[in-house]
């Protein structure tokens, strides 16, 4: 409603006096809504539902498709026959993004243009509050991580057209590995050095066999490049959040590594913005090296359904090549679940969110710590915010498999729990990965990893312990006839 | 999102040319708005989903506990604590009306109390454009249409504090008769009178015994105000739609008698604003004689849940004193659910309905004539522009009640079809009603009864008469041997 | 989703262990609503928003206008024809009762009925659980408090048909007493005693003027019953929750009367179920005397927009009486919103609720006993909960009205806050109110009251104390010169 | 609730008998669930919404993320902490596919697996029974056209690996030429011929120079093939819906040129599925040579918002190749806007949509035809289904641009009028274009095009030429001083 329909209101359905006191607080929520459209950072407070759908709503109702007297001749026009679907869609139909760059304007949908814009701002501010000032720009891309890895991989080989080779430090996680593939790269796999060394938490468990922790091979890295060719190889794709007992490569060394020989890089930081460890790295390997784009999934630090992704960067126009290369229109839904997210929770929200993740991994990192110890295990050392594991050494026996841990733990009700037996070896469009799951072809002890990821509650830690407990025990009794 | 909140929308977030096209739909779609507003005159043709919800979100955003800084000390301050029940109602949640008055403008609540008046104005505005266009005021109350008699008895009375008995023409529904028992006033039931005629769809059936019809017995009504003293009766309270084969009150006629002897007047109208019949016959008794008040449901009439009702008027003040009498506020949800109902159909759309409705009646009336015929029964005759009885005298038989016939009708997914055997009595509250159900203590003939309410479908009038056929044939083999 | 339709899901649509899993966890999600409808006991822990959904939308089929297959020859068959209405009542339309009876079961509507009785049972074990273990019936009634304790007072009449007086003790809230007019009944006012009494929080400001507290005059009550004789009186109306400085009536003595001379008593206990002292007070009152029913609003005391109310009662008929009076159907949406906020809280989440509210009463009582003594005013001395007054004596000036009090406070966005200035008289259907709003003729010191109602947020409490102290300085600066 | 809970309803809360009947009516109801989960095939009439969301919260229910009681240690755990989002997405949250596959289960999402597989089920049913039967294999991708191209081609390209062309008869459509380029393939572009002939619709336009029409060439794609070497050309991608005066490719010729060299063949089919003519052209290119998938919009063919596109095969596995290509898992949505839109239309609803498509074609058709005339000008010959073009040589002037009656339009509320004055060119990655947007280098007049897409209405199709006379009048009198 425009001022001149407020003003219009006929006398005898209100009094002016009660619509003067309504229009102030209208006037103090427009003003908000201003303040975020002028100025496109996360507000600190969390706005309220009706709040966030009163802006929404307004956006929708700029996009032609609905627009009250429609005459449309085009081959696309918005039209959204359910209205089970229209009403899900707050009534967005366009998409985002024109056939040449994803993050154009529409004519027929400024609505949408706004919306879709405003999130990206608000995800970069987000990105730049928690960790990562150094970060340019930021936008939401309607593919989740995998795809949009490829996607950028594909951006970034466009401006190098005679590379061909990825260099990666082996994570054994199968859609990073072929989004390289998809993309139509050649993945060059870099083992991790397993250093000998004794963490915190290991201190007290010195009867075991010693553990070794993960390190990237920088070393390996370099050669190499020296090999094939600075001008060959495409990028290196590195990663920070993974499952323990690896932890994040080794930023640093290289963003360094790739500066100093001019070739891109980008970083898989899948679910790692959750984490203020794993944004500190990034921030620090941008200012000592060169990162061209860094990767993060919507779903797992936004808290939304799967199917978007955030592609950021910092001095560089990789993000820009990136929406550039995206043929065509794309969905507006992932942009839209970000934005009320991150309306609904304000900066405030999320750190909050991020502290009691912490809290909650300090929690089972002790729990998991205790209860190694009466189960005569240990927790693997390694520097992981995020992913712990537990060694299952003195589990193994011939009589059953493992793996019959975890599915004890989902009967349980229990999910997310792997159980790595570092026994299987996996091929992937031609490339095989020994021992896979447990990032190394070197390692040797069986174990089991646990996450704590964002949103996590309390309770839910308790039960897992007290689940994990239970059912190491009947294993043990079952299986090993202890 | 008022104008400057619009044009602050920074340039990098969408082109100014994009928005200036937007605009001009945002302008067109508030001034349909502005001209509700200022007018309150329904709308010709109906208006889409996302301008409905686009207006009741403004409204509702006028109330204080949508409010965005809200400090409420106050023992009622709107506050809604399970979002699915805040969602559901739009946001609104202070009801409507005052202690004194179900109309008066609440300080807390601009928008609800904008949206019930509202509500109120296109109510009559519908009345008044379908056939009753002396009617000047009336009000959607959140009570079902007996409690609203019941309400709109005790406000007449109040006004006749030495007033005792509702003259009262018998129709066989309960709530209509508890209504007034329960407003603590004296029913005084008068029998219709049964005139043996032959109307135009008797005309065939020759064969059968005499079929009476029904008619207001008017001299009985004049000689029970003689009798008991005009100024000892509260009211006469009349009914248009009922089951057949009694037929509307003689409006007319009741409202002259009201008229001479300064006797109020309510019609119970519960389901008739959808016959253009009924409406016609409300504005002939508004002009030939006297009505105070009639009276209909929400959910019949306007394709609403259960809930509402309105109470409408001519040149008097009951509308006004109903609304003084009820205590404290009340439940906005029926003005709400009109509201929306009335903006999504226009009075184009309601009409539509209403043509619909006469023409399925028509269809079902020589569907059921035609049945009928074959069964060696008849269609009752009557004026009854929505019920329909046909009679069941040949299915009489001592091995089956008749009301087997309803059981297997239901059985087979019709809902709605009433058996009137004319062999049950009843009492209610201490009055007993002889043959019950038949309208009459003197009916003799068994019959069934279907209506052709609003919103009815073809294929529903399609599937009765063949259901109803298959289950007439299935009873007299299986009841009566044949 | 019935078990065979489950166990027919193509294998080629999902693997079969997958399902399994599902399975599982749909076998312990029915078992919960399994015990709800077996035992209609509310649950300790509050369900979640999906699955309230899906419990709610299960019933919601099992009433006809949601049968697959329909055949509606009826006058009502439940259709709803605008979509944004029949969404918003998560597809209920028949609404609850029948002509006869609010609680009867509904031929056409096995879902609402299950429904409503559910939220029935649930309302009265909530009842039980918190304070008041001797109410043995409650209903939801879609009124809201002033009509519903018409319809009691009705319903209670139709038992006495020759009484005419409802004896009721003062209290300034004009709904009350006009249920009883409307009721067509004669109100006996009988003003509370004020007894000069110092309480607890008024021990320290003893430079004042002696303030009185409000007691309940039995012996003018007595003397009344004795004067009019007992079988003229319908019933005694006594109140619970109310604005300070007045308090609850004393539900014991007048309970103990009402037993003693055989007359009905009904408490109007409008938000008084929030407060563990007024449900002490009716089941102390139930215990020693005789209370044949309590009524309170479903709004304040569970947080849903206005529109319906409790009847609630002990070992008598009453609640079932009222039932049987309300003539003809109503609408079920009150005993949704109930039933969804009930099962959202669990009863765990009301007893929090109540628990915050009363140490956030503690918070605003010591607030404003401090704020009071810098403005040499007090707290006036009295027990209510739920209420707070303060004097606003040194405020009185010839310049302004005290008034202008709570328009600035309204301004500044806080709702509620009510001044009494003591000088105002007011005439209610022809009973003249001296004092107005003071809830006595005789006092005579101006206050301010404000409330700490269920739900409020702490953050309410500090900005009402900051708001308030900014325009009592603004007050005396610009009226008083000060 | 399964059959247990719902047997386990209290006598009290219900009667037995008016249970059984909703009982039988719920049987009804998933006897068709169970028959669509069973056969997978698309229900000849549509469902309702309450039917709709029946089932689809059923199916969510079946995910880890929403059972009742739930221990997540994964880093996803399908969390969404907006209620907003969770409420419209259905509790869906896991999105589809695992790292290897976009169509395989996942372990976590039973409910997401069986809803994704079951809408490829009924898509592939869908496109069968409009016109293209020999279809083997559909599957929703959520990613727009264009990139769902680039996907194909990637797909294809990985088991054609030393394969580097892209054969592709010009059409002026961006992101189809990008998605070639995207993918890291090199187009090879083919102009159409222009074939001077005279169709039907030309017949009386004499007067005007010969226009031309197009038609592929099929000899130029035969001598490149030869040039390039059949193993070095990645695939033919050919184009059926466009804009006029451009027609489809000659599927039949291009397929069985692609059979007798060994040649993938790739058809991008945009917004072809609306129209029989084009899935004809489809089914007869798969029968006399070689497809190996089709690709179109989910938006325009299904009226679902932007976001989608269907990958459809015949006999082979190029469907299952681009759905193992997919790395990661991927966005639930657009299956769950297309399996809502598909029950809610059924397949005689979409029959209806396409006849009405059809019929408003012709209208548009003669309507242009006649206002051609009026304006000295003449429709385009050529067979297009959807798009229209109308030459507007006698229009040319150098004191305007025609662009400038596009803007006309716009401001009057006529979208998707394109205006091509065949006088610019353009540069893409490298590549010119000669007459962008004319679809080839030689033609001269400049024209407009309208479509008739599916779901227009027919007011839209009468406002558009009253519109375009009025536009094309004032151009003249302003631009042309006529």
């Amino acid at each position: 409603m425009n001022d001149t329909t407020l003003k219009s209101i006929a006398k005898s359905l209100v009094p002016e006096n009660y619509l003067a006191l309504a229009n102030d607080a209208r006037q103090e929520r427009d003003k908000q809504i201003k303040v975020l459209l002028e100025q496109r950072k996360l507000p600190l407070s969390g706005w309220s539902e009706p709040m966030i759908e009163y802006m929404i709503s307004e956006l929708a109702l700029l996009d032609t498709n609905n627009f009250p007297s429609r005459c449309g001749v085009g081959e696309r026009e918005g039209r959204v026959i359910c209205d089970l679907v229209r009403r899900r869609h707050y009534n967005f139909a366009h998409g985002i993004g024109r056939s040449g760059n994803l993050m154009d304007a529409q004519p027929k949908a400024a609505g949408s243009t706004i919306m879709s814009n405003l999130t990206n701002n608000l995800v970069r501010d987000l990105i730049c509050s928690i960790g990562i000032p150094t970060c340019t720009k930021a936008i939401v891309v309607p593919l989740a991580t995998g795809m949009t890895v490829m996607l950028t991989l594909r951006a970034i080989h466009s401006k190098r057209p005679t590379s061909r080779f990825v260099l990666w430090s082996r994570v054994d996680q199968q859609s990073c590995f072929k989004s390289i593939v998809a993309a139509g790269l050649t993945p060059v796999i870099i083992d991790s050095l397993l250093a000998s060394e004794c963490c915190e938490t290991d201190r007290t468990q010195t009867q075991h066999e010693p553990v070794s922790t993960f390190a990237t091979d920088v070393v390996a890295f370099e050669t190499k490049i020296q090999e094939l060719g600075a001008e060959h190889i495409c990028c290196i794709l590195s990663t920070t959040s993974c499952f323990a007992p690896r932890s994040s490569d080794d930023l640093g060394a290289l963003s360094k590594l790739c500066q100093n020989y001019d070739i891109p890089h980008v970083v898989n930081n899948a679910y790692g913005l959750q984490s203020s460890y794993f944004c500190h790295q990034l921030n620090q390997g941008s200012r000592v090296g060169r990162i061209d784009a860094f990767i993060q999934s919507t779903d797992k630090n936004l808290l939304v359904p799967v199917g978007g992704a955030i592609v950021a960067g910092f001095q560089n126009d990789t993000v820009e090549t990136v929406a550039r290369l995206y043929p065509g229109r794309a969905s507006c839904s992932q942009s839209l679940d970000v934005l009320m997210t991150l309306l609904s929770l304000g900066l405030t929200g999320y750190r909050e969110l991020m502290k009691t993740r912490q809290e909650m991994h300090q929690m089972l990192l002790e729990g998991l710590t205790e209860l190694a110890k009466t189960h005569n295990e240990r927790v693997l050392p390694c520097r992981n915010p995020i992913s712990i594991a537990m060694s299952l050494g003195t589990f193994q026996t011939s009589s059953c498999r493992l793996e019959v841990i975890g599915s004890m733990l989902q009967k349980r009700g229990v999910s997310g729990c792997r159980i790595v037996s570092t026994a299987d070896s996996k091929t992937i469009d031609g490339h095989s990965f020994l021992r896979w799951g447990s990032h190394s072809s070197r390692t040797t002890v069986p174990y089991l990893t646990a996450s704590v990821s964002l949103g996590i509650e309390r309770k839910e830690v308790t039960i897992f312990l007290a689940k994990l407990d239970e059912v190491l025990r009947k294993y043990r009794t079952k299986c090993m006839g202890a």
